[in-house]
């Protein structure tokens, strides 16, 4: 696909088609994603496939209850505005999507950035491939026993859960704000 | 350009023709990266553009003597690996690039990744306009009068500098580590 025209279809996707994604086409949008360029070329981080949906539900269900309680500890925090619909039984943060890739990096200030750029070209290489993502920030926190399930590190930390699957449609480009440009020197 | 070969062509550029980037291609790449997805669609981040080579020259004078004023404070910082490279007169941190475009996040945790999508939104749209760019980790701190002179508001901070120009060449792909898949559920 052109870059001009991925511009335009990668969208976030918040509606799935009941079809699974095939392993090997993952693979494929993980291979392009290595192209991205990270400090130093350190290339520290980590992937997580979750394929299967039962999973996925159960992930979705351990991170609203996890976040609940944080809310319930502290009700002014940032999150409190999603207490409504965390408390939806039916709520699945993952939009029932097939698929869940949580793409990792190291804890601490180094290893947000390179992840970021990682997961950019991830979102956008299965864009192109005719799947859809969203990158869920309501999944980066299910519980310790999730975690342990999927195999969560000790020395790194969720960044980016994107979910993946094959777009019911794809919602046209929303307005862009001007660019905000701060200052033009030249 | 195909999305397939921009993930090829897209490559850190260290060395540029002695040729002006047009500002009207500059906006054109900022226009692209506008396309990338942000947190609640907040899309809270801004741009400096600085397209002359003066600026860019003591915005990396600036942030040499920063960095090596900094390592002096503290001998055991992570800067300190750079410290005889910063001591050279004749190194320019931009690689003489003729523009250096900055991406600005604000303060604080949530000011890294929206403005590291949309510096990785940028880097592809300059590839695929036949321009090159490296993120300079250097670069994010000129000295407060630098700052004050390209306008760097109070509340935001530098995530990504970027410089840009036409590639004297674009250097292959290194070869990429493997895939680092923790773990793989389906």
């Amino acid at each position: 696909m052109e870059f001009s025209e991925l511009l335009l279809k990668r969208r976030s996707i918040r509606g799935f088609e009941d079809k699974d994604v095939p392993m090997e086409l993952i693979d494929e949008v993980i291979a392009d994603s290595l192209y991205a360029p990270s400090g130093g070329n350190r290339q520290a981080w980590g992937f997580i496939i979750v394929n299967d949906r039962d999973t996925v539900k159960r992930l979705s269900d351990s991170s609203k209850k996890n976040i609940l309680e944080q809310i319930e500890k502290d009700p002014d925090s940032y999150m409190a505005r999603y207490k409504d619909g965390l408390s939806n039984e039916k709520l699945n943060v993952f939009h029932n999507a097939p698929c869940v890739v949580f793409i990792l990096g190291e804890k601490g200030p180094m290893g947000k950035v390179d992840p970021a750029i990682l997961a950019t070209y991830f979102m956008l290489s299965a864009a192109a491939k005719g799947l859809g993502t969203c990158w869920i920030g309501l999944g980066t926190s299910p519980g310790p026993d999730m975690k342990a399930e999927i195999g969560v590190p000790d020395d790194m930390t969720i960044l980016a859960p994107l979910c993946l699957g094959y777009p019911k449609n794809i919602p046209d480009v929303p307005e862009r704000k001007p660019a905000n440009i701060l200052k033009r020197i030249g």
